[in-house]
Protein backbone atom coordinates (compact mmCIF):
# COMPACT_ATOMS: atom_id res chain seq x y z
CA UNK A 1 0.00 0.00 0.00
CA UNK A 2 1.11 3.50 -1.12
CA UNK A 3 0.83 5.87 1.56
CA UNK A 4 1.70 9.87 0.59
CA UNK A 5 2.25 12.61 2.66
CA UNK A 6 2.24 16.33 2.04
CA UNK A 7 4.15 18.17 4.52
CA UNK A 8 6.99 16.55 5.56
CA UNK A 9 7.91 18.75 9.20
CA UNK A 10 7.79 17.13 12.56
CA UNK A 11 4.75 15.01 11.83
CA UNK A 12 4.94 14.12 8.82
CA UNK A 13 8.28 13.00 8.80
CA UNK A 14 7.91 11.27 11.90
CA UNK A 15 4.90 9.34 10.09
CA UNK A 16 6.85 8.63 7.00
CA UNK A 17 10.06 7.30 9.56
CA UNK A 18 7.52 4.47 11.37
CA UNK A 19 5.35 4.20 8.60
CA UNK A 20 8.39 2.74 6.22
CA UNK A 21 9.55 0.64 8.84
CA UNK A 22 6.49 -1.36 9.38
CA UNK A 23 6.11 -1.65 5.61
CA UNK A 24 4.73 1.04 3.99
CA UNK A 25 5.64 2.79 0.71
CA UNK A 26 5.90 6.19 1.66
CA UNK A 27 5.31 9.28 -1.24
CA UNK A 28 6.43 12.33 0.30
CA UNK A 29 5.37 16.42 -0.78
CA UNK A 30 6.96 19.56 -0.03
CA UNK A 31 6.96 22.54 -1.10
CA UNK A 32 10.79 22.65 -1.01
CA UNK A 33 13.16 20.63 -3.11
CA UNK A 34 15.54 20.46 -0.36
CA UNK A 35 13.26 18.98 2.10
CA UNK A 36 12.16 16.05 -0.67
CA UNK A 37 15.98 16.01 -0.77
CA UNK A 38 16.60 15.32 3.04
CA UNK A 39 13.26 12.83 3.35
CA UNK A 40 14.65 10.36 0.93
CA UNK A 41 18.20 10.47 2.57
CA UNK A 42 16.75 10.32 5.87
CA UNK A 43 14.16 7.09 5.22
CA UNK A 44 11.30 9.76 5.24
CA UNK A 45 10.13 8.84 2.33
CA UNK A 46 10.99 6.40 -0.59
CA UNK A 47 10.39 8.81 -3.16
CA UNK A 48 9.55 12.43 -2.56
CA UNK A 49 8.67 15.28 -5.02
CA UNK A 50 7.52 19.01 -4.90
CA UNK A 51 5.27 17.67 -7.91
CA UNK A 52 1.70 16.97 -6.25
CA UNK A 53 1.06 14.44 -9.42
CA UNK A 54 3.66 11.88 -7.08
CA UNK A 55 0.24 11.22 -4.65
CA UNK A 56 -1.91 10.05 -7.40
CA UNK A 57 0.13 6.53 -7.20
CA UNK A 58 -1.22 7.18 -3.23
CA UNK A 59 -3.87 4.86 -1.93
CA UNK A 60 -3.47 7.10 1.70
CA UNK A 61 -2.62 10.52 1.71
CA UNK A 62 -2.05 12.52 5.27
CA UNK A 63 -1.95 16.43 4.61
CA UNK A 64 0.33 17.00 7.42
CA UNK A 65 0.39 20.90 7.19
CA UNK A 66 0.07 23.83 9.46
CA UNK A 67 -3.59 23.79 10.41
CA UNK A 68 -4.12 27.04 8.06
CA UNK A 69 -2.97 25.26 4.90
CA UNK A 70 -5.23 21.83 5.30
CA UNK A 71 -8.06 22.99 3.44
CA UNK A 72 -6.00 24.63 0.59
CA UNK A 73 -3.76 22.13 0.83
CA UNK A 74 -6.41 19.34 -0.52
CA UNK A 75 -8.04 22.01 -2.96
CA UNK A 76 -4.91 21.81 -4.56
CA UNK A 77 -4.15 17.82 -4.68
CA UNK A 78 -7.62 16.91 -5.36
CA UNK A 79 -7.15 17.00 -9.37
CA UNK A 80 -4.16 14.46 -8.81
CA UNK A 81 -5.50 11.49 -6.53
CA UNK A 82 -7.24 8.78 -7.77
CA UNK A 83 -11.06 8.50 -6.70
CA UNK A 84 -10.44 5.86 -4.26
CA UNK A 85 -7.79 7.42 -2.40
CA UNK A 86 -8.20 7.77 1.20
CA UNK A 87 -6.98 11.45 2.61
CA UNK A 88 -6.69 11.98 6.35
CA UNK A 89 -5.23 15.19 8.29
CA UNK A 90 -3.41 15.51 11.13
CA UNK A 91 -4.53 19.24 12.34
CA UNK A 92 -5.08 19.64 16.15
CA UNK A 93 -8.54 21.33 15.51
CA UNK A 94 -11.28 19.19 13.59
CA UNK A 95 -14.90 20.22 13.03
CA UNK A 96 -13.90 23.26 10.89
CA UNK A 97 -11.10 20.92 8.94
CA UNK A 98 -13.84 17.96 8.45
CA UNK A 99 -16.43 20.64 7.78
CA UNK A 100 -14.78 21.92 4.71
CA UNK A 101 -13.47 18.69 3.22
CA UNK A 102 -15.99 16.26 3.52
CA UNK A 103 -18.19 17.96 0.83
CA UNK A 104 -15.12 18.35 -1.83
CA UNK A 105 -13.87 15.07 -1.06
CA UNK A 106 -16.12 12.37 0.46
CA UNK A 107 -13.68 9.85 1.28
CA UNK A 108 -12.07 12.14 3.93
CA UNK A 109 -11.18 10.82 8.01
CA UNK A 110 -10.10 13.45 9.77
CA UNK A 111 -7.52 12.47 12.56
CA UNK A 112 -5.23 13.83 15.61
CA UNK A 113 -2.15 12.29 16.47
CA UNK A 114 -1.85 14.17 19.56
CA UNK A 115 2.13 13.82 19.33
CA UNK A 116 4.81 16.55 19.40
CA UNK A 117 8.58 18.29 20.31
CA UNK A 118 9.06 22.09 20.73
CA UNK A 119 11.05 22.04 17.80
CA UNK A 120 9.58 21.21 13.93
CA UNK A 121 10.60 20.95 10.53
CA UNK A 122 12.13 17.81 8.78
CA UNK A 123 15.25 18.05 11.21
CA UNK A 124 13.44 17.43 14.87
CA UNK A 125 11.32 14.42 12.53
CA UNK A 126 12.17 10.64 14.79
CA UNK A 127 11.13 7.33 15.12
CA UNK A 128 8.23 6.35 17.85
CA UNK A 129 6.71 10.01 18.21
CA UNK A 130 3.31 8.62 18.16
CA UNK A 131 4.01 5.20 20.49
CA UNK A 132 1.93 5.24 23.45
CA UNK A 133 0.57 8.59 22.57
CA UNK A 134 -3.14 9.14 21.92
CA UNK A 135 -4.24 9.43 17.73
CA UNK A 136 -8.07 10.34 17.53
CA UNK A 137 -10.47 9.75 14.49
CA UNK A 138 -13.15 11.66 14.19
CA UNK A 139 -15.80 10.09 11.52
CA UNK A 140 -19.17 11.56 10.73
CA UNK A 141 -22.08 9.96 9.24
CA UNK A 142 -20.95 9.81 6.01
CA UNK A 143 -17.41 8.09 6.45
CA UNK A 144 -16.53 5.04 4.81
CA UNK A 145 -16.42 2.05 7.90
CA UNK A 146 -13.31 1.30 5.62
CA UNK A 147 -11.64 4.16 5.20
CA UNK A 148 -12.23 4.34 8.92
CA UNK A 149 -10.75 0.82 9.58
CA UNK A 150 -7.64 1.14 7.68
CA UNK A 151 -6.53 4.50 9.34
CA UNK A 152 -7.33 2.99 12.67
CA UNK A 153 -5.06 0.21 11.93
CA UNK A 154 -2.29 2.13 10.22
CA UNK A 155 -2.88 4.44 13.86
CA UNK A 156 -2.40 1.02 15.43
CA UNK A 157 1.00 -0.11 13.48
CA UNK A 158 2.43 3.23 14.57
CA UNK A 159 1.96 1.92 18.58
CA UNK A 160 -0.68 4.91 19.17
CA UNK A 161 -3.25 4.76 21.47
CA UNK A 162 -6.31 5.03 19.14
CA UNK A 163 -9.83 6.75 20.23
CA UNK A 164 -12.75 7.66 18.10
CA UNK A 165 -15.34 10.65 18.46
CA UNK A 166 -17.21 13.27 17.15
CA UNK A 167 -15.05 16.15 15.92
CA UNK A 168 -16.88 18.67 18.12
CA UNK A 169 -16.18 15.90 20.83
CA UNK A 170 -12.98 16.00 19.83
CA UNK A 171 -12.82 19.93 19.62
CA UNK A 172 -14.25 20.68 23.14
CA UNK A 173 -12.17 17.98 24.67
CA UNK A 174 -8.69 19.33 23.21
CA UNK A 175 -10.05 23.01 24.21
CA UNK A 176 -10.14 21.68 27.82
CA UNK A 177 -6.99 19.70 28.38
CA UNK A 178 -4.89 21.93 25.86
CA UNK A 179 -6.19 24.82 24.87
CA UNK A 180 -7.35 26.08 27.94
CA UNK A 181 -4.33 25.49 30.13
CA UNK A 182 -2.37 27.96 27.90
CA UNK A 183 -4.48 30.34 28.36
CA UNK A 184 -5.25 29.85 31.99
CA UNK A 185 -1.25 29.62 32.80
CA UNK A 186 -0.69 32.74 30.24
CA UNK A 187 -2.97 34.56 32.42
CA UNK A 188 -0.96 33.41 36.12
CA UNK A 189 2.02 35.19 34.15
CA UNK A 190 0.10 38.08 32.98
CA UNK A 191 -1.28 38.39 36.59
CA UNK A 192 2.16 38.47 38.26
CA UNK A 193 3.08 41.40 35.76
CA UNK A 194 1.02 43.98 37.00
CA UNK A 195 2.26 44.68 40.42
CA UNK A 196 5.30 46.63 39.81
CA UNK A 197 6.45 46.91 43.88
CA UNK A 198 7.00 43.16 44.28
CA UNK A 199 7.65 42.40 40.27
CA UNK A 200 11.46 41.40 41.28
CA UNK A 201 10.43 39.47 44.34
CA UNK A 202 8.29 37.43 42.56
CA UNK A 203 10.70 36.67 39.60
CA UNK A 204 13.22 35.52 42.37
CA UNK A 205 11.23 33.04 44.60
CA UNK A 206 9.42 31.79 41.24
CA UNK A 207 9.92 28.05 42.33
CA UNK A 208 8.70 24.57 40.57
CA UNK A 209 4.62 25.47 41.70
CA UNK A 210 4.96 28.87 39.43
CA UNK A 211 7.05 26.97 36.57
CA UNK A 212 4.96 24.29 36.08
CA UNK A 213 1.99 26.38 35.82
CA UNK A 214 2.86 28.70 33.63
CA UNK A 215 4.83 26.37 31.31
CA UNK A 216 2.40 26.76 28.66
CA UNK A 217 1.50 29.65 29.00
CA UNK A 218 5.26 30.85 28.17
CA UNK A 219 5.11 28.99 25.01
CA UNK A 220 5.06 29.85 21.59
CA UNK A 221 2.85 32.55 20.66
CA UNK A 222 1.69 31.10 17.22
CA UNK A 223 0.55 28.15 18.21
CA UNK A 224 -1.80 29.88 21.72
CA UNK A 225 -2.89 32.24 19.18
CA UNK A 226 -3.95 29.31 16.52
CA UNK A 227 -5.86 27.52 19.03
CA UNK A 228 -7.91 30.66 20.03
CA UNK A 229 -8.80 31.24 16.21
CA UNK A 230 -9.54 27.34 15.18
CA UNK A 231 -10.86 26.60 18.21
CA UNK A 232 -13.08 29.24 19.36
CA UNK A 233 -16.16 28.32 20.19
CA UNK A 234 -14.80 25.41 22.29
CA UNK A 235 -12.00 27.43 24.01
CA UNK A 236 -14.47 30.05 24.84
CA UNK A 237 -17.13 27.89 26.16
CA UNK A 238 -14.19 26.29 28.42
CA UNK A 239 -13.00 29.50 29.58
CA UNK A 240 -16.71 30.29 30.83
CA UNK A 241 -16.71 27.10 32.69
CA UNK A 242 -13.36 27.66 34.11
CA UNK A 243 -14.39 31.64 35.24
CA UNK A 244 -17.51 30.03 36.77
CA UNK A 245 -14.96 27.42 38.64
CA UNK A 246 -12.61 29.93 39.66
CA UNK A 247 -15.47 32.63 40.76
CA UNK A 248 -16.70 30.25 42.93
CA UNK A 249 -13.29 29.42 44.58
CA UNK A 250 -12.87 33.35 44.76
CA UNK A 251 -16.21 33.10 46.77
CA UNK A 252 -15.29 30.73 49.33
CA UNK A 253 -12.16 32.04 50.51
CA UNK A 254 -14.26 35.98 50.17
CA UNK A 255 -16.60 34.66 52.50
CA UNK A 256 -14.27 32.24 54.69
CA UNK A 257 -16.38 28.89 53.78
CA UNK A 258 -13.45 26.93 54.22
CA UNK A 259 -15.40 23.38 53.82
CA UNK A 260 -16.41 24.47 50.76
CA UNK A 261 -13.12 25.11 49.29
CA UNK A 262 -11.32 21.66 51.22
CA UNK A 263 -14.28 20.27 49.56
CA UNK A 264 -12.99 21.23 45.94
CA UNK A 265 -9.48 20.83 46.60
CA UNK A 266 -10.03 17.12 47.64
CA UNK A 267 -12.03 16.87 44.37
CA UNK A 268 -9.67 18.10 42.75
CA UNK A 269 -6.88 15.76 43.86
CA UNK A 270 -8.98 13.12 43.41
CA UNK A 271 -10.10 14.06 40.10
CA UNK A 272 -6.47 14.55 38.75
CA UNK A 273 -5.48 11.01 39.93
CA UNK A 274 -8.20 9.63 37.30
CA UNK A 275 -6.33 10.78 34.04
CA UNK A 276 -4.82 8.35 32.08
CA UNK A 277 -1.92 9.35 30.87
CA UNK A 278 0.52 10.86 33.63
CA UNK A 279 1.32 9.49 37.16
CA UNK B 1 26.49 29.00 69.38
CA UNK B 2 23.43 26.95 70.43
CA UNK B 3 20.81 26.92 68.29
CA UNK B 4 17.16 25.09 69.37
CA UNK B 5 14.92 23.83 66.73
CA UNK B 6 11.05 23.70 68.24
CA UNK B 7 9.38 21.08 65.46
CA UNK B 8 11.62 18.10 63.78
CA UNK B 9 9.73 16.99 60.70
CA UNK B 10 11.02 17.91 56.96
CA UNK B 11 12.14 21.17 57.56
CA UNK B 12 13.20 21.57 61.30
CA UNK B 13 14.75 18.05 60.76
CA UNK B 14 16.59 19.07 57.80
CA UNK B 15 17.76 22.58 59.31
CA UNK B 16 18.92 20.19 62.20
CA UNK B 17 21.23 18.19 59.79
CA UNK B 18 22.97 21.13 58.07
CA UNK B 19 23.36 23.20 60.87
CA UNK B 20 24.78 20.68 62.82
CA UNK B 21 27.22 20.07 59.40
CA UNK B 22 28.54 23.74 59.88
CA UNK B 23 29.31 23.29 63.35
CA UNK B 24 26.51 24.42 65.35
CA UNK B 25 25.12 22.77 68.13
CA UNK B 26 21.45 21.70 68.08
CA UNK B 27 19.24 21.17 70.67
CA UNK B 28 15.74 19.77 69.25
CA UNK B 29 12.44 19.92 70.91
CA UNK B 30 9.61 17.41 69.47
CA UNK B 31 6.13 16.20 71.18
CA UNK B 32 7.02 12.90 70.83
CA UNK B 33 9.55 10.88 72.69
CA UNK B 34 10.20 8.71 69.56
CA UNK B 35 10.88 12.18 67.26
CA UNK B 36 13.55 13.15 69.90
CA UNK B 37 15.28 9.73 70.12
CA UNK B 38 15.20 9.67 66.01
CA UNK B 39 16.91 13.10 65.91
CA UNK B 40 19.71 12.04 68.03
CA UNK B 41 20.02 8.82 66.51
CA UNK B 42 19.94 10.56 62.75
CA UNK B 43 21.83 13.58 63.29
CA UNK B 44 19.79 16.06 63.37
CA UNK B 45 20.15 16.80 66.81
CA UNK B 46 22.72 17.26 69.40
CA UNK B 47 20.78 16.82 72.30
CA UNK B 48 16.74 16.61 71.77
CA UNK B 49 13.75 16.29 74.36
CA UNK B 50 9.89 17.18 74.97
CA UNK B 51 10.85 19.44 77.31
CA UNK B 52 10.75 23.26 76.60
CA UNK B 53 13.28 23.55 78.82
CA UNK B 54 16.11 22.26 76.52
CA UNK B 55 15.77 25.57 75.02
CA UNK B 56 17.12 27.80 78.00
CA UNK B 57 20.63 27.05 76.72
CA UNK B 58 19.86 28.36 72.97
CA UNK B 59 20.98 31.49 71.62
CA UNK B 60 18.82 31.29 68.52
CA UNK B 61 15.73 29.30 68.48
CA UNK B 62 13.55 28.18 64.91
CA UNK B 63 10.01 27.49 65.25
CA UNK B 64 9.61 25.32 63.12
CA UNK B 65 6.14 24.04 63.28
CA UNK B 66 3.08 23.87 61.19
CA UNK B 67 1.87 27.31 60.70
CA UNK B 68 -1.35 27.48 62.76
CA UNK B 69 1.21 26.30 65.79
CA UNK B 70 3.91 29.25 65.60
CA UNK B 71 2.79 31.77 67.60
CA UNK B 72 0.86 29.56 70.22
CA UNK B 73 4.26 27.53 70.38
CA UNK B 74 6.33 31.08 70.55
CA UNK B 75 3.63 31.58 73.61
CA UNK B 76 4.72 28.49 75.48
CA UNK B 77 8.51 28.51 75.11
CA UNK B 78 9.07 32.21 76.26
CA UNK B 79 9.30 31.41 79.67
CA UNK B 80 11.87 28.98 79.25
CA UNK B 81 14.15 31.37 77.17
CA UNK B 82 16.61 33.41 78.10
CA UNK B 83 16.32 37.08 77.09
CA UNK B 84 18.94 37.34 74.74
CA UNK B 85 18.03 34.64 72.31
CA UNK B 86 16.73 35.16 68.63
CA UNK B 87 13.42 33.70 67.78
CA UNK B 88 13.02 33.51 63.98
CA UNK B 89 10.33 30.83 62.20
CA UNK B 90 10.06 28.96 59.01
CA UNK B 91 5.93 30.12 58.53
CA UNK B 92 4.95 30.33 54.56
CA UNK B 93 3.16 33.37 54.88
CA UNK B 94 4.71 36.36 57.46
CA UNK B 95 1.90 39.39 58.22
CA UNK B 96 0.20 37.33 60.59
CA UNK B 97 3.41 35.36 62.68
CA UNK B 98 5.37 38.92 62.51
CA UNK B 99 2.55 40.75 63.75
CA UNK B 100 1.54 38.52 66.55
CA UNK B 101 5.31 37.68 67.95
CA UNK B 102 7.13 40.94 67.54
CA UNK B 103 4.52 42.00 70.82
CA UNK B 104 5.48 39.54 72.93
CA UNK B 105 9.56 38.80 71.44
CA UNK B 106 11.06 41.92 70.22
CA UNK B 107 13.97 40.14 69.31
CA UNK B 108 11.80 37.74 66.96
CA UNK B 109 13.21 38.10 62.71
CA UNK B 110 10.72 36.17 60.42
CA UNK B 111 11.83 34.02 58.15
CA UNK B 112 10.77 31.34 55.40
CA UNK B 113 12.93 29.26 53.71
CA UNK B 114 11.22 27.97 50.25
CA UNK B 115 12.32 24.39 50.16
CA UNK B 116 10.29 21.29 50.60
CA UNK B 117 9.34 18.11 49.05
CA UNK B 118 6.07 16.39 48.97
CA UNK B 119 6.69 14.02 51.88
CA UNK B 120 6.99 15.38 55.64
CA UNK B 121 7.95 14.07 59.11
CA UNK B 122 11.50 13.72 60.47
CA UNK B 123 11.66 10.88 58.29
CA UNK B 124 11.91 13.28 54.99
CA UNK B 125 14.54 15.46 56.56
CA UNK B 126 17.80 15.54 54.17
CA UNK B 127 21.34 17.29 53.89
CA UNK B 128 21.25 20.65 51.65
CA UNK B 129 17.46 20.78 51.70
CA UNK B 130 17.97 24.77 51.19
CA UNK B 131 20.86 24.64 49.04
CA UNK B 132 20.07 26.99 45.72
CA UNK B 133 16.76 27.37 47.20
CA UNK B 134 15.29 31.53 48.41
CA UNK B 135 15.58 32.06 52.22
CA UNK B 136 13.23 35.10 52.68
CA UNK B 137 13.90 37.46 56.15
CA UNK B 138 11.27 39.64 56.79
CA UNK B 139 12.55 42.26 59.19
CA UNK B 140 10.50 45.67 60.32
CA UNK B 141 11.21 48.99 61.82
CA UNK B 142 11.78 47.32 65.38
CA UNK B 143 14.16 44.23 64.22
CA UNK B 144 17.88 44.45 65.39
CA UNK B 145 19.85 44.72 63.12
CA UNK B 146 22.75 42.43 64.52
CA UNK B 147 19.70 39.66 64.93
CA UNK B 148 19.10 40.08 61.19
CA UNK B 149 22.34 39.41 60.08
CA UNK B 150 22.93 36.68 62.42
CA UNK B 151 20.12 34.73 60.74
CA UNK B 152 21.63 35.98 57.58
CA UNK B 153 25.08 34.26 58.11
CA UNK B 154 23.35 30.66 59.31
CA UNK B 155 20.72 30.60 55.90
CA UNK B 156 24.08 31.47 53.79
CA UNK B 157 25.78 28.61 55.78
CA UNK B 158 22.54 26.36 54.72
CA UNK B 159 23.79 27.65 51.06
CA UNK B 160 20.44 29.42 50.35
CA UNK B 161 19.71 32.50 48.42
CA UNK B 162 18.99 34.99 50.99
CA UNK B 163 16.48 37.84 50.52
CA UNK B 164 14.86 40.36 52.24
CA UNK B 165 11.70 42.26 52.33
CA UNK B 166 8.93 43.10 54.52
CA UNK B 167 6.41 40.32 55.69
CA UNK B 168 3.99 42.15 53.20
CA UNK B 169 5.71 41.64 50.41
CA UNK B 170 6.70 38.16 50.92
CA UNK B 171 2.86 37.40 51.47
CA UNK B 172 2.07 39.31 47.98
CA UNK B 173 4.72 37.71 46.24
CA UNK B 174 4.25 34.28 47.67
CA UNK B 175 0.31 35.03 46.96
CA UNK B 176 1.60 34.90 43.31
CA UNK B 177 4.07 32.58 42.72
CA UNK B 178 3.16 30.06 45.32
CA UNK B 179 -0.95 30.24 46.28
CA UNK B 180 -2.48 31.48 43.50
CA UNK B 181 -1.11 29.11 41.09
CA UNK B 182 -2.67 26.76 43.30
CA UNK B 183 -6.37 28.04 42.81
CA UNK B 184 -5.75 28.40 39.32
CA UNK B 185 -4.55 24.99 38.75
CA UNK B 186 -7.60 23.57 40.98
CA UNK B 187 -9.89 25.76 39.34
CA UNK B 188 -8.98 24.09 36.16
CA UNK B 189 -9.54 20.77 37.14
CA UNK B 190 -12.81 21.46 38.11
CA UNK B 191 -13.37 23.11 35.03
CA UNK B 192 -12.70 20.11 33.16
CA UNK B 193 -15.30 17.84 35.24
CA UNK B 194 -18.34 19.61 34.58
CA UNK B 195 -19.06 18.14 31.07
CA UNK B 196 -20.35 14.83 31.82
CA UNK B 197 -20.47 14.33 27.33
CA UNK B 198 -16.33 14.68 27.58
CA UNK B 199 -15.19 14.08 30.58
CA UNK B 200 -13.91 10.03 29.44
CA UNK B 201 -12.28 11.35 26.80
CA UNK B 202 -10.84 14.46 28.64
CA UNK B 203 -8.96 12.11 30.72
CA UNK B 204 -7.68 9.73 27.96
CA UNK B 205 -6.41 12.63 26.02
CA UNK B 206 -5.19 14.55 28.58
CA UNK B 207 -0.99 15.01 28.09
CA UNK B 208 2.23 16.76 29.16
CA UNK B 209 -0.08 20.22 29.16
CA UNK B 210 -2.79 19.65 31.30
CA UNK B 211 -0.59 17.23 33.59
CA UNK B 212 1.69 20.75 34.68
CA UNK B 213 -0.65 23.10 34.63
CA UNK B 214 -3.06 21.25 36.66
CA UNK B 215 -0.23 19.93 38.97
CA UNK B 216 -0.06 22.26 42.00
CA UNK B 217 -4.04 22.00 42.12
CA UNK B 218 -4.08 18.21 42.60
CA UNK B 219 -2.09 18.53 45.59
CA UNK B 220 -2.35 17.96 48.93
CA UNK B 221 -6.14 19.94 49.62
CA UNK B 222 -4.87 20.77 53.39
CA UNK B 223 -2.37 22.61 52.07
CA UNK B 224 -4.20 24.69 49.92
CA UNK B 225 -7.07 25.64 52.42
CA UNK B 226 -4.14 26.57 55.02
CA UNK B 227 -2.60 29.47 52.15
CA UNK B 228 -6.31 31.09 51.63
CA UNK B 229 -6.76 30.79 55.56
CA UNK B 230 -3.08 32.98 56.66
CA UNK B 231 -2.66 34.80 53.53
CA UNK B 232 -6.41 35.42 52.63
CA UNK B 233 -6.13 39.04 51.84
CA UNK B 234 -3.09 38.92 49.67
CA UNK B 235 -4.36 35.87 47.83
CA UNK B 236 -7.81 37.11 47.46
CA UNK B 237 -5.71 40.46 45.90
CA UNK B 238 -4.22 38.17 43.29
CA UNK B 239 -7.26 36.40 42.43
CA UNK B 240 -8.73 39.71 41.45
CA UNK B 241 -5.86 40.81 39.50
CA UNK B 242 -6.00 37.14 38.02
CA UNK B 243 -9.38 37.40 36.97
CA UNK B 244 -8.90 41.01 35.17
CA UNK B 245 -6.47 39.23 33.00
CA UNK B 246 -8.43 36.36 32.23
CA UNK B 247 -11.27 38.84 31.31
CA UNK B 248 -9.26 40.85 28.90
CA UNK B 249 -8.07 37.05 27.40
CA UNK B 250 -11.62 36.37 26.99
CA UNK B 251 -12.68 39.56 25.40
CA UNK B 252 -10.20 39.52 23.23
CA UNK B 253 -11.02 35.88 21.85
CA UNK B 254 -14.81 36.73 21.85
CA UNK B 255 -14.32 39.91 19.65
CA UNK B 256 -11.58 38.05 17.62
CA UNK B 257 -8.52 41.02 18.28
CA UNK B 258 -6.39 38.66 17.75
CA UNK B 259 -3.57 41.33 17.47
CA UNK B 260 -4.03 41.91 20.95
CA UNK B 261 -4.56 38.14 22.07
CA UNK B 262 -1.13 37.91 20.35
CA UNK B 263 0.68 40.43 22.09
CA UNK B 264 -0.87 39.04 25.51
CA UNK B 265 0.97 35.79 24.22
CA UNK B 266 4.32 37.08 23.31
CA UNK B 267 4.42 39.29 26.74
CA UNK B 268 3.86 36.29 28.83
CA UNK B 269 6.27 34.16 26.81
CA UNK B 270 8.94 37.20 27.44
CA UNK B 271 7.88 37.19 31.05
CA UNK B 272 8.54 34.03 32.13
CA UNK B 273 12.02 33.83 30.52
CA UNK B 274 12.94 36.32 33.46
CA UNK B 275 12.28 34.38 35.77
CA UNK B 276 15.27 32.88 38.20
CA UNK B 277 14.69 29.83 39.11
CA UNK B 278 13.96 27.85 36.00
CA UNK B 279 15.31 27.09 32.77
Amino acid sequence: MNIGIVGLGLIGGSLGLDLRQVGFKVLGVSRHQHTCELAIARGVADDASVAFSLLAAADIVFICTPIASIVPTVKIIIPHLSPATILTDVGSVKTPVVEAITPIWSNFVGGHPMAGTTQSGIDAAQRQLFAGRPYVLTPVASTLPASLQTLCEIARSLQARVYHCSPSDHDRAVALISHLPVMVSASLIDACMVDPAVLKLVQQLASSGFRDTSRVGGGNPELGLMMAQYNRPELLRSLHNYRHSLDQMISHIQQEDWTALARILQQTQLARSQFTDFE
